[in-house]
C-alpha cells in the first residue's frame, strides 16, 4: 500500500498491521518524552482545503512526535484561490520537497485522484474528502474499540480482529464520511454493522451496503450492541430540513438520559463512541458523553497514535513490510 | 503553583522565584544559540480565543527556546466556532498530547475554570482574559524595573523585590487587564501603586483597591514617580464613547512632547514602560516612546525569558522547587 | 552584503556565489534525511503582510532545512491591524529575538526602509514588495537556466554567469516585481533580455530599462531565445481593464499551442519558466506547462535552495566569505 485513501482498500491484514503499529505508538505515548525519532529529516504536508483544526493538530502532533517537520497549507489566501489546479498545487508541494501529503478536501474523491494519477509520486493520506471517507477515523474507532475489548478480557490487542462485534452506528449517515469509512472496515475486520437513521438522512444506494438497516435506535439497542458510535448532526453540512427540529431529533436519534439509563438498567456493557466534536443535549447527552461507557477522549489519543503508524508505515516504505520502529 | 492564572495567587517568593529564573532565562537568551533543552520532547498548546500576534509569537518563542513542540490552535474555523464547549475542547488538547496549555479568551475567568475544574490535569498559562488578568505581562513589567533598577545601583536582581518603588499606571485601567495584574504583583513585591484615569476609565470597585487613585496626570507626576506605565487605548474594546476625542485624551492622559520636556528638565529619572502595540502620538509621543528612558523594547525581549521560566517552572513540576536548568 | 532586498544591489561575484552555495543545498535535498545542522537555534520570522502561501513554504521549507526555528507572522489580526508603525512591528521582532526577517509587503520599497533605516540590526530578506522585486525569484530563475545549461553541456554549473543567453520576458511587466528583478540579475549575469508585453502592460520608464523592448511575441520567439520567462496574469492586481478580454490576451500573448508547435518544429531548444502559481489557458497552456521544456517545477524546488543559500549567508555573516557547510 502506498497510500491511506479509503479502508476499502484495506485488507485484513493491512488494517491489523496498522493498529498494531499504533499500539507501540501510544504506548511512546505514555513515555515523558513523546518523540520518536523515526521520520527526522522528513517533512509532512497537510494541505487542507477545508477548515479541520482538530484532525490538523492530530497529524500535526502525529507527525511532530515522529520527529517530522509540519508544514501547514490551508488552501484560503493561498495560490488555489488564486485560480491554481490541484495538480499543480501538489506538484508544487513535492517540488518544495515534501515527503508525504495529508489532504482535506470537500470534494468527494480528490484524494483519490492526487493517488491514482502519476502527478506526485508521494504516499497521499486522505483526511477527509467530502461525503466520501475518513479512513483515520476509522482506524481509531477500531483501535479503540479492539483495545478496550483486549483490556476487559485481560488479552493483548495485538494481532485481533473485531470478530462478531455488534457495532451500531447512528445519525446522519447521510453526510458522514465518518461512517461509510468505518462500514468498510468493521466489515474487513469481521464486525457486524447496523446504521440507524432517519429515512431522509440515508442515502440512495445504502440498502447494497453489507449492513443492517434501522430506523428505530430503541429496538436496535434493546437487541444488545457492543459498541454505539453516535454521529454529529453537522448543521454546517446540512442544506435542507432533514428533520423536523433539534429537540425531535434528540428524542428519537440522540443517546440522551433516558436510553443511557435504559442501558445502564439492562446490565448490557454497550460502549460509547463519537468522533467529536460533541454537540452536547443533541445528538448524545452530557451524562452519556461522560459516562464510563463513553470513549470520546480516548478516541482522540488514539487518533494520534493511529496517525503515527499511518504516517510511519507509508513513509518508511511497505505496508506489508515487518516494522521496527 | 500548578498554574499561572492570576498574579492574585502569588506569594512574594514565587514571584521573585519566576523573575530569578527568568534572569537566567535571559542570559541564555544572548547567546548566539539560544535553544535549552529542558523542555525537549514536551508540547505546548496555545489555544487562543482572541487574536494576538504578539502574545502568541512571545509564548511560540519562549516554547521553542525550550525545544518544545508548540500546536498553535486559533478558535476561528475550529471546533469551537461548530459550538463545542470550552470543557471538551481542553480535554482534547489534553488527550492529543498537550503537556501545557496556554490560553487566551475573551471571557475573564476562563482560564481560572480551566484550572480550577478538574476537566484536565495540565498546567494552565493565563495569556490573557478578558478584563481580568495577564499575569505574564506584569511579571515581565516586574522584570524589567527590577533589571533596570539593579543595573543601575550596580547590583545582583536576583532575590530583590521592588520595595519602596512608585510607579504609575496610567490610561484605560477599566478595560485594562495589564492594570489589574500589575496592581497585584507591584503591591506583593512591595511598590506602591497610583492609578491615573478619566472617571469614565475606572472601574467600579477601583476605590478599595491598594493603590492611590488620581485623576490629574501633571501631579503625579510632579510629585515623582520612579515608573509610568502607559496603558493602550483599546479602539477596539470601546463600545462606548469614555472621552470627548483623540486629542483631548492626548492632551489630558498622554505621555507627551510637554510632560516628556517637563520630565527631563526636572531631572527626575523617571522610566517609561508600555506594554505595545503602542499608538503613537495618543497615549504616548513618538519622542517619549524613542527616549532613553523608554523600555519598551527591553520588555519585548523580557516577555519571552519570563514566559520561559514560567513555562519552565510548571512543566518541571513545582514551581517551590530550587530550579536547575 | 547584509540583506537582500533588490538584485540591482547585487555584483556578479556575490550572485554567483549564491547560486554556488544554493547548488551545494540543492545537493543536499536530494538526501533522504535532507536537513543541515546549519542555523540550530536561529529564528527566522517570515513577516508577511500580503498573504502569498507558496512563497512562505518555500521560505519556512528552506529555514526548517536548516534546522532554523520558524515564526510566521501574518500581519491579519495582528498588532499591524490595531495601527502599529513598520518600525514597531520590526523592533518587536528583532526584541522578541529574531535572528532574520523575511518580508512580503505591498508597498513598494518597504524591505528596502526596514533595511536602510537603523530601526533593526538583521538580516533582512525581500519576499516581494509591491511592483519592486522579489530577489529570490529571480535567483531561482537564473539558478535553474544555469544550472540546464551546465546539464545541457554536461559542465559544472559551478562559477558561471549567464553570459550571452537570450532570455523573453512575457506578459503583465507592469505589475511584475518578478520582471524587475529577473532584468537586473540576468543583465549582471550577462544575459540580453527582451521585454514581451502589450503596451498597456509596460511601466513608464521601461524605455530606459537595459533590455529590448518588443510587442509582438512571434518575432520575438521566431528569431529564438534560449529561454522564455512567461508571467503570471494577476488578476487580482489589475484593477482597470489591460487588455480587451483573456482570449485575446492569451491568442496575443500566451504560450499556446500553436506557438509550442512552432517552437517544436523549428528545433529550437528554448527553455520554458513560470513563477507560478500558472493560469493554465491564459499566459500558457496545458501542453506548454506540461512540456520537456518547462522547468515549472524545477523552479519550485530551485527556489528553496536558493532561499537556503540567502538565510545561510546572511546569517553566517559575510556574503563574500568563504562558505563552508
Amino acid at each position: 500500500m502506498k497510500h491511506l485513501i479509503s479502508t476499502r482498500d484495506l485488507s485484513r491484514a493491512e488494517a491489523i498491521q496498522i493498529l498494531d503499529v499504533a499500539e507501540e505508538m501510544r504506548e511512546a505515548g505514555t513515555r515523558e518524552v513523546k518523540k520518536l525519532p523515526a521520520l527526522r529529516g522528513r517533512t509532512v504536508v497537510n494541505l487542507f482545503f477545508e477548515d479541520s483544526t482538530r484532525t490538523r493538530i492530530s497529524f500535526e502532533a502525529a507527525a511532530k512526535r515522529l520527529s517530522a517537520d509540519v508544514i501547514n497549507f490551508s488552501a484560503k489566501g493561498s495560490s488555489v484561490s488564486k485560480g491554481e489546479s490541484l495538480k499543480d498545487t501538489a506538484q508544487t508541494l513535492l517540488a518544495i520537497g515534501a515527503d508525504a501529503v495529508v489532504i482535506r478536501h470537500p470534494a468527494s474523491g480528490a484524494p483519490a485522484r492526487l493517488a491514482a494519477t502519476d502527478w506526485i509520486d508521494l504516499p497521499i493520506v486522505n483526511a477527509g474528502d467530502g461525503m466520501h471517507e475518513h479512513p483515520t477515523q476509522a482506524l481509531l474507532d477500531a483501535f479503540t474499540l479492539r483495545r478496550q475489548l483486549a483490556l476487559r478480557e485481560n488479552v493483548s490487542p495485538l494481532g485481533r480482529g473485531l470478530d462478531g462485534l455488534k457495532v451500531a452506528i447512528v445519525g446522519d449517515i447521510l453526510h458522514s464520511r465518518v461512517a461509510r469509512s468505518n462500514l468498510w472496515l468493521l466489515r474487513t475486520l469481521g464486525a457486524e454493522v447496523t446504521m440507524v437513521a432517519p429515512p431522509t438522512l440515508l442515502p440512495v444506494g445504502s440498502g447494497n451496503w453489507p449492513c443492517t438497516i434501522s430506523y428505530d435506535l430503541d429496538s436496535v439497542l434493546n437487541a444488545g450492541v457492543d459498541a454505539v458510535m453516535m454521529l454529529r448532526v453537522q448543521g454546517e453540512r446540512m442544506k435542507a430540513a432533514y428533520f423536523p427540529n433539534p429537540r425531535e431529533y434528540s428524542r428519537y436519534w440522540g443517546l440522551d438520559d433516558a436510553r443511557l439509563g435504559r442501558l445502564n438498567a439492562s446490565g448490557m456493557d454497550t460502549l460509547i463512541l463519537h468522533p467529536g466534536p460533541m454537540n452536547r443535549g443533541l445528538e448524545i447527552s452530557s451524562a452519556a458523553a461522560d459516562s464510563d461507557r463513553a470513549l470520546v477522549l480516548e478516541q482522540v489519543t488514539n487518533g494520534v497514535a493511529v496517525r503515527m503508524a499511518s504516517l510511519y508505515l507509508l513513509l518508511s516504505g511497505d505496508l506489508t513490510k515487518e516494522s521496527s520502529l
